[in-house]
């Protein structure tokens, strides 16, 4: 780098977790890149898109080792000012769950170039795998996007309130919190026997998928092991539970 | 084909509109797909992905030449009967607003392997454009993509229900309705100055983005040409409004 310059940095989504669901913009992004940021999730497959690459981890993963934002806003920056193309890749969408803000933000007051290129969100690659769309004629109109507020001076069940007049419901980082998520959707008004599907690793070769209703998400999470996992809830669900749990079809809008 | 063989199906994201916005599968069934279905909005750059395959327009387009969804489905149904590889190629991602489960069901019934492969949705193309994430630390936790029911047989506002508890809103297929979605949203107990932006075409050459409010959301719409637009809603957009229509910043949480 020519003294005073910047290079440019890149925020981009890495999706659920196959490497080819990655976009072209991004694996072309990966195969120039100098340096590296990634999340602790994105997997080697992903990695290996950028062979040339400085590989830095500094992702956040829950109860595990962790970098602190405002030391990974730094290195961001230290970077653009060393090397010409600096990507910052984060599992899913940046734009949705992924923190992104604060890393734009720090960038933008440091005059250092960015773009951001988005990627597969993991209810995405869940959706696909499951075979339901999250919106359905005559069914489904909404989707909500959310990740439970649980714990220490939280109001209990407060989050849950978006979810009332809501057709699907998508909960994110949600594996370790499917007790209180399913307590706190009945407070809510919801149904417990509305369906619901908990995906663990979507997209993997690991991937698992629990069909069950919203009461019996405890249950199913109890088998997770320790993959990112998600919550789908809605009437779309039902065609994917077990003879067992599935109550009368609702009668389908004509095709 | 064999006799009694079928071929498979690709139910395939085609993302926001740039064509290097596909994930590398899509990529890769495109450039070895016997033939495309694909809707009108489907960019020429991503057709030209498939430079082999046979392409067909299926696409819905409101108020255009359109082809009825039963068609659609024995279209689909015939060509895995005659094609080793089809691709029904879907802006944006299948499963959100795509309309894809009458064509799986369609697909299913007719005893057809069928994969689907998840695309980028308007929202993500957008708000990388945008430069704001939906969600962010302390002011957004919850994210909600609807389309708006308006017109014959719809009770006026009441798919603004959803809205009252949610931070940041996306509305789909939102452009020719925007004075309904501002009076919807408004009747809601959403205050006419809360930020919002209008994005068309995102992701293409051609896009264009105003930053608003609620309230100003019909002279904004307004501006619009012909193509496809969604309109986004949040606190989080307070940023990207002009000084005149700016309120004073709310307070971030630290990073």
């Amino acid at each position: 780098m020519e003294a005073g310059q910047s290079g440019r940095v890149y925020l981009v989504g890495a999706g659920p977790g196959a490497a080819d669901l990655l976009t072209l913009r991004a694996a072309r992004l990966l195969a120039r890149a100098d340096i590296v940021f990634h999340d602790a999730l994105v997997q080697p497959d992903v990695l290996a898109l950028a062979p040339q690459a400085r590989l830095v981890a500094v992702g956040k993963r829950s109860g595990r080792l962790s970098t602190a934002q405002q030391f990974i806003n730094k290195q961001l920056v230290d970077a653009a000012r060393q090397y010409g193309c600096v990507v910052r890749l984060k599992g899913g969408d940046p734009m949705l769950f992924g923190r992104a803000q604060e890393e734009i933000d720090a960038l933008r007051q440091a005059g250092i170039a960015l773009e951001i290129v988005p990627g597969i969100s993991a209810a995405f690659g869940a959706s696909a795998e499951v075979g339901q769309s999250m919106t359905r004629r005559g069914m489904s109109r909404s989707v909500l996007f959310l990740t439970p507020a649980v714990g220490k001076g939280e109001v209990p069940h407060a989050w849950a309130d978006a979810t009332k007049d809501v057709d699907t419901l998508v909960l994110y980082m949600a594996g370790r919190q499917a007790r209180d998520i399913a307590d706190g959707l009945i407070a809510a008004g919801i149904p417990a026997h509305r369906p619901a599907m908990l995906v663990e690793n979507a997209s993997l070769p690991h991937q698992r998928m629990w069909p069950t209703t919203v009461g019996g998400l405890p249950d199913a999470a109890a088998q997770l092991a320790e993959g990112p996992a998600l919550i789908l809830v809605g009437e779309v669900y039902a065609e994917c539970l077990p003879q067992a749990l599935a109550l009368p079809r609702l009668r389908h809008a004509a095709a």
